[in-house]
């Protein structure tokens, strides 16, 4: 499958490295064109891997990951373009941080809205699905690193493009039990609400290798 | 241990019937006395219950649980009064909900602050333990009827008073290592933070019976 990638930090080359490792051919998208990390990842990525601008990416994606930084979400997106992004599946890592008030950060949005739901709503046809945006990103592409059952949630309004997903993970070597899909994109909300759970439990344990799990 | 309950709600009668049942004295308070679900109780719960004011609980109580509703607790503490709760350990089973938009809640504050610390400010004498506000009352009072491992999450600025929520929880049926303390009083905003998913998977299952865990 032919898969692009929104932004070049260490969650967009962990799940690039990952995608291409599989087989899929990989395109990540940066803010500009001739950008070094991008470049640099393809050139170590090997063969399916390639790199261009967020539009380029997007243009590239039957899938596209958007794994930018919460705050630029909406303007990456933007520069990918609605019509590129039209009627494919745009997976949405990201989580609105926002650590204009220092460390721990708050969420720029929450409770009534999300930034899955802003997306979707700024990209009327990208089939958005919300994903694995409750985890380290060394957890997202190696779930059976932790021992035992843990969780994948998924929100998206297309059921179609949540199964494309699904599909990924289990690539990933996620488990179909482990994946849970919560419904519409409106359950992005509990997902990115999760967050200041996740960061002092990483503050507590000084390392994010863990995940979410259910008993019961 | 003398302790009192605030609120006579599903929540308030659960941990009333665990504490009497595991030889604490227990005194519920409702707004009014002579409150017939209060009585009711205490009728039902044996020698060691009784019934009274939300002031009479607190007065009362070594351990006071506010088991009210969220969007009533600040005034149900001023009910009991800051000089009866001074010095004592108050228990904050609640979660901000906002039904005024209907069904799932939002949540009536968030994010940069929290319902705990809302309480922790307005009894700045008491010493406040967020806990179990994570889960339906049923497993709050009887952990093992989940097979595995999940957690009960403290969060409080007075590590003796969540040692004494911890030594509770273990009278419960909590073990040792799935009592996590998260930290300051601060930490209530991840927790009450989680009710969002906590409600979608609720909807999705059907019921309560279910509760958070961690695997790493």
């Amino acid at each position: 499958m032919k898969i692009g990638i929104l932004g070049t930090g260490i969650v967009g080359r962990t799940l690039g490295d990952k995608l291409a490792g599989v087989g899929h051919e990989v395109r990540m998208g940066a803010r500009q064109s001739g950008n070094e990390t991008a470049a640099g990842w393809a050139a170590a990525a090997g063969d399916r891997a390639s790199a261009g601008t967020f539009a380029d990416a997007a243009a590239f994606g039957e899938v596209v990951f958007n794994c930018t930084k919460g705050e630029h979400a909406l303007d990456a997106l933007r520069q990918a373009g609605a019509q590129a992004l039209a009627g494919k599946v745009l997976v949405d890592v990201t989580n609105p941080l926002d650590f204009s008030r220092g460390f721990p950060p708050s969420l720029s949005v929450c409770n009534t809205d999300s930034l899955g739901e802003q997306i979707q709503r700024a990209m009327p046809e990208a089939r958005v699905v919300k994903a694995l945006n409750t985890m380290w990103c060394g957890i997202m592409v190696d779930p059976r690193r932790l021992s035992g059952s843990h969780l994948a949630f998924l929100a998206g309004n297309d059921a179609a493009a949540k199964s494309t997903v699904a599909g990924l993970l289990g690539q990933f070597g996620w488990r179909p039990e482990e994946i849970v899909d919560l419904g519409d994109i409106g359950a992005a909300r509990g997902t990115e609400m999760m967050l200041p759970i996740w960061l002092r439990l990483y503050g507590k344990r000084g390392d994010g290798v863990f995940n979410f799990a259910i008993a019961g």
